[in-house]
């Protein structure tokens, strides 16, 4: 296919970003792509492994000429690099970024994007575990949503352009304003993942259960929260740090029904707990129909050692 | 190889069971297998799908002359089906159960228990998020605990037979008191499940956000705690009622450190939150290099529509 974009700039080299480079280069959406991160290591490694045609020392010089700049960066750094290339930007290109906070990111950046560059968030709701340059794999964004959040005033065409680019990385593209898209992700994802990390928390603290017996026994539940909780801690302190209010509401209702919950336990109202964990099947049931996990047991997740 | 049993009775005949009676058969450990379920539809399942040599309509006929009863069904059932089975019990039989919960259990059945019975109890660490007759399989206890919970002064021939049974059906056997079993269950398994199940309703309920936006946007996180929160809501209301105690201490212990997170979130402690993330990536490491869990990325889960 004719490539959507000339020159593709990547700033910051992480799961995501390298996601994208095998995405575009799988089905030649870029004609070139550049990159850059802060750090010597992942540049090299980036480098070693081809994950952009050309590697840039600064941010600054990745975004020279480009048509298309994606910031790859976590969320509390978008700021930082938006001041630093803004100057540098080509007139016509389009800005973007993956962060996933939204208002956070359009308060942080929006100041810096000058006159006639085109300026529109996103957020590609697809991850894995797993950070790094090495980490990034070609499927990564199929079937999997992707929400463009474009401030008012935003050209058409350059929405539709950068909509079908996700579109032919696999993602099913729609458009949402950004506070709703907060609250929506707060409940969705920033909130579960600040749950798992407690719950491992916990699990570590216990002095009468040993970290030996959390990590045999985990198979029975709590081994699926460790994967959520094995997520990059820096992605996630600036995701909690930046969408603190739509967070701190859904961990507000949180905190309610589990002292409901709790209340009935202590209590021994099995016909309340029932009642709840009956309902709670439901929304599994809608997830799996609607293609967004699979039925199979355990995830069909591949047993190891056996 | 030899049968370890000559008569194997599994009263229930849901997940457990029909993964035990599937494992069983699959390497010839019980020359004969009986079975009992309390529902007509679930015995003519098992029937049908040939699970055992005889289904019966009463747990009474089920266990007569057999040498193993193994009780299958949920934790707050367990004393009624002891007290209904108790004067069938052939002498010299071993008496056990799969129950994810000891200290319960024992009270609840060992009053039933005649002398020259070898009741002990015990609990497969395994399990997925379905249940009932056609959801078990040969394999599920492959490379998974099994613990083993002997009350006081029973014989050591009987408890090794029954470890050499769950040893041959893959697993790897611990014995362990039965407060001790309560404690770490309630950390690796009961906590984890009843939080994935608050964080569900939590969700189902936000009138802001629909349930087709939750359900469409589940892969950012919250997909996982929906496949714990699909599990049978009879079984977990009868975990949570019968270890009550162990169960409120871990979320009592919970919700303080949530509090905690939830306070550095609100004064912005971005240094509390990156430390406590990093240091639960951890456990996640120990619990793949004990081969408990796969290191692909998103377990390695089947993508669907893709
Ligand atoms: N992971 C997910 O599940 C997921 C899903 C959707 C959206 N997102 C969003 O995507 C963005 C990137 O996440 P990721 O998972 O790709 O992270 P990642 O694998 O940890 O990579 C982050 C990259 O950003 C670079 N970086 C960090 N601070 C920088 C700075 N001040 N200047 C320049 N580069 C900097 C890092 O460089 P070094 O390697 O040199 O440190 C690294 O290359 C985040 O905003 C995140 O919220 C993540
Ligand atoms: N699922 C897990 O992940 C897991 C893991 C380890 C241990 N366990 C424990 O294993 C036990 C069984 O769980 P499961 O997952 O196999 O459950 P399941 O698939 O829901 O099956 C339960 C079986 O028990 C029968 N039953 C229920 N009440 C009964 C009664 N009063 N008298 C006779 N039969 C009765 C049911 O019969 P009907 O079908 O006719 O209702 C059904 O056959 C529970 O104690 C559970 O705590 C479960």
């Amino acid at each position: 296919m004719a490539a959507i974009y000339e020159r593709v700039a990547l700033i910051g080299l992480g799961l995501i970003a390298s996601s994208m480079s095998h995405a575009m280069r799988a089905k030649g959406l870029a004609a070139e792509i550049t990159g850059h991160a802060r750090s010597a290591e992942t540049r090299r490694i980036a480098a070693e492994i081809g994950l952009c045609d050309r590697v840039y020392e600064t941010a600054a010089e990745a975004v020279q000429g480009a048509d298309l700049v994606v910031l790859c960066v976590p969320v509390g750094a978008m700021g930082e690099v938006a001041a630093e290339i803004a100057p540098h930007l080509r007139p016509g290109a389009t800005l973007t970024d993956v962060g996933s906070v939204k208002q956070a990111v359009i308060e942080a950046v929006g100041p810096h994007v000058p006159e006639g560059v085109h300026f529109i968030p996103g957020h590609p709701l697809a991850g894995t575990e797993h950070s790094g340059p090495r980490s990034g794999f070609a499927t990564l964004f199929e079937n999997r949503w992707c929400l463009l959040v474009p401030v008012e005033g935003t050209a058409p065409e350059a929405v539709a352009r950068l909509r079908r680019l996700w579109e032919e990385m696999g993602s099913n593209v729609e458009e949402m304003d950004a506070a709703h898209h907060d609250l929506v992700l707060a409940v969705t994802s920033h909130t579960p993942h600040l749950i798992a990390y407690t719950m491992v928390g916990v699990a570590d603290d216990l002095r009468r259960v040993t970290d030996s017996e959390v990590i045999k026994y985990s198979a029975a539940g709590f081994r699926d929260f460790t994967r959520i909780a094995a997520s990059d801690p820096t992605m996630w302190r600036d995701v909690f740090l930046t969408n603190k209010e739509a967070t701190l509401e859904i961990l507000g209702r949180f905190t309610e029904e589990l002292f409901a919950l709790q209340r009935a336990i202590r209590t021994g109202d099995g016909a309340h707990l029932h009642e709840y964990f009956t309902r709670t099947r439901a929304i599994r049931r809608g997830i799996i129909e609607a293609g967004q996990d699979t039925a199979a047991p355990d995830f069909g997740r591949i047993k190891v050692g056996s």
